[in-house]
């Protein structure tokens, strides 16, 4: 399968908050965000793979920032990096300030889907090779979290987790 | 107020067809679409005016093509033309194909907003100069359309429609 | 196929405005309002032809009065026209206040469907007569709006549009 | 407060059965109906109290047909008698056959709403007098379903239901 | 087939009243109670009789207490009796202050539900024993409802329902 | 303040999948069991604090089960630990087989939620005592977590994530 670049599933999902989306204290449901940005990343995953794609994991994901009622917020969502059947899935949140037109940062994501054929299985997905220097870092952390994923889910000796357990030495 | 370029308030939104917001030929209502170009339209005028922005018309719009349920679908709006307080705002509709990863166009629309204070009055929006050929051509063709929706309304004697009278000539 | 009349695909559709559908001003979103619109239309398009519908167009649609949320808003939409396999619905919108009972006109539509078989495929719809004076003259605009709406699109020269041409005379 | 008429307050509502309504036979949800008729017996009893209204109680609602997905639905509501502060509504739901154009009766249902001012207190409402067969009948029964609810509220001896107790007589 | 108790089919909703829900005053809109109650007494029909389930009727509903915005609503339902093919389903409604955490009763339902098979024709379930003194009572109530139920649709008359007359003597 | 046992916040959300939660395989979208898990972990963390609550992050989460359209989904969300202002909220998902009756788990989730006053200020919550082994296990993973998470911000060095390390010799 031909080598793609992370550029090339590039997805943009810029969309307004809502007011069924919120909270009692008028921001954005962090769960209707995770849910957006699943939209996002199955896109994202799908343009990499032309395949049928489903969610495999959610890395952690903090919410740093409240997105108020109104908001203009986007999601971009690029495959980071691919492994036999999967793809992990980086995703950058803003939201902008009407006033201002300034945008900030408010969250980041990590998912992780699964090519499958129209049975449900897995299929292979096409290599990737990151260009610039932050799709690069992104690219090399992606071992380490794909590591420590299996060291969780009791498939990986902690021991043979290279990349991770250099963090702790 | 400072000049502004349409590729300033270009707003992407790339989603889904979700199961809800299809009929019976399992293809996306036309009604749904025409509700969220009006969010990604409104999030364009938003970002050329920083003001709060309400739609005031919908030009024509030709629904060419059948939109299946699963679909990716990109809709892109740009700030075409403005004029004291309402912006003209043009969208095109893509949908690609999961297989071969084509774009093909699906639709255009016109929609026009006004931007607003939080009283609800109409308020000066910044000018704007178009940088493309494409821009270009439609930027000229916005004051046509003006005319027409202008003598549709009864606002304006056909006669007086200089621009739009040209083309029964 | 038998000649109908426009009341006999009369369709009322009359709801609340809920919290879900609101902007940040808290009126009823232009989007939505479209989708309501789409909906009764393809009611009073499959009353007529009882046959399978699908959106083709929407014409210029004007947006005067803001509508608060929790309006009680009536959709009323009939077939003004018909041409071999296509319907153009003419659509009135009214707001009632609740304090006065007084209903006042909020927008007037304008959508054109399409009777298909089950694979997608046009197929004739029924003629019409329009019976009162209102029904004579919305019929009447019709052919001038389709002429519209041909040179648009550049499928008919604007020479040959005879009775649009007469506006601009 | 002035007399009015059932008639005055009629309320239709025709919408189609959209799929994020449906079970998994394919046929409208029961708690999607019921929500349906919410909406509009509450808009008649705001068209005839010119209140805020609020859903007091639902007398007994029987499903004899299923809806199926993609049906016509109209759902009619009119005010059927009035208490002090209270308001009985009947409303009664037709499904209708594309192909023959045919409507059947799906349901009957009887809700009860209250006016009430801007605290949530109950205020008096305008009598009612019922001008046809149908709404004398059902303005009659009325009686009936209010001794009915006070005696399965334990509000009334059964022995004072006088109209009530007719029946088992 | 096998003898259930009403615990076996005990089904527990504990949502929160999200914006998109609510009435004018800021309450939970009846008719989403009753959607939201129906999904639950589905469920609790579905675990007894282990079959597709569809909604019979809803009988009389109160809602004696408002719902505010973004409370926590437990809906609690089990099968009280069972007919032939069908289900009385009783459901209680709690809502709880967040401060002091006490729970209160807002409502209670009752819905029947008909066992069927794929077609869509009515099946056989199992029989059902009451085992607590307030199961006990719902289950012995359950026959004067059903006799009322056949009453007021002209299917029983009043004379044979002997438990339900016993009230009125 | 008090101190309370995980058992007094369990939270039960047992619902069904409906039509416009699915994906193209006919699956629950992963998205959408997100938000219903952060729904389920907000009252729960509610119920703990008895406060406003926000979502503050959300762990590794593994999608190992499809869910399908109309399955039952049982969500159970319970306080496993608490620090100065957030609780860590461990869910547990499971599906049920119609025809057996036979649950099955389908996922696990870790949800953390920080308590807040009016204003979104963080303010202090009850602590906690876990009472069975199962709790007991989760109060001290737990810490492990909070560990991993301050290290992987970039807010502790992974030389003083004490208890995480030993995982790792």
């Amino acid at each position: 399968m031909e080598l793609k670049t992370p550029e090339e599933s590039k997805t943009t999902l810029t969309d307004l908050v809502l007011p069924s989306e919120t909270n009692p204290l008028n921001n954005l449901f962090g769960g209707e965000l995770l849910a957006r940005m699943d939209r996002a990343a199955s896109i994202a995953a799908r343009r990499h793979s032309r395949r049928i794609v489903v969610t495999a994991s959610v890395n952690h994901v903090a919410f740093n920032k409240a997105v108020p009622l109104g908001s203009v917020v986007t999601v971009e969502a690029k495959v980071s990096r691919t492994f036999k059947t999967s793809m992990e899935i980086f995703l950058d949140v803003w939201i902008e300030d009407r006033e201002s037109g300034r945008r900030t940062k408010a969250n980041e994501a990590i998912y992780t889907f699964v090519a499958v054929d129209d049975m449900g299985n897995p299929v292979p997905v096409p290599p990737i090779e990151p260009q610039t220097k932050l799709e690069k870092d992104r690219f090399d952390a992606a071992l380490r979290r794909k590591q420590l994923s299996l060291v969780l889910a009791g498939k990986m000796q902690p021991s043979e987790a290279t990349e991770l357990k250099a963090l702790f030495e």
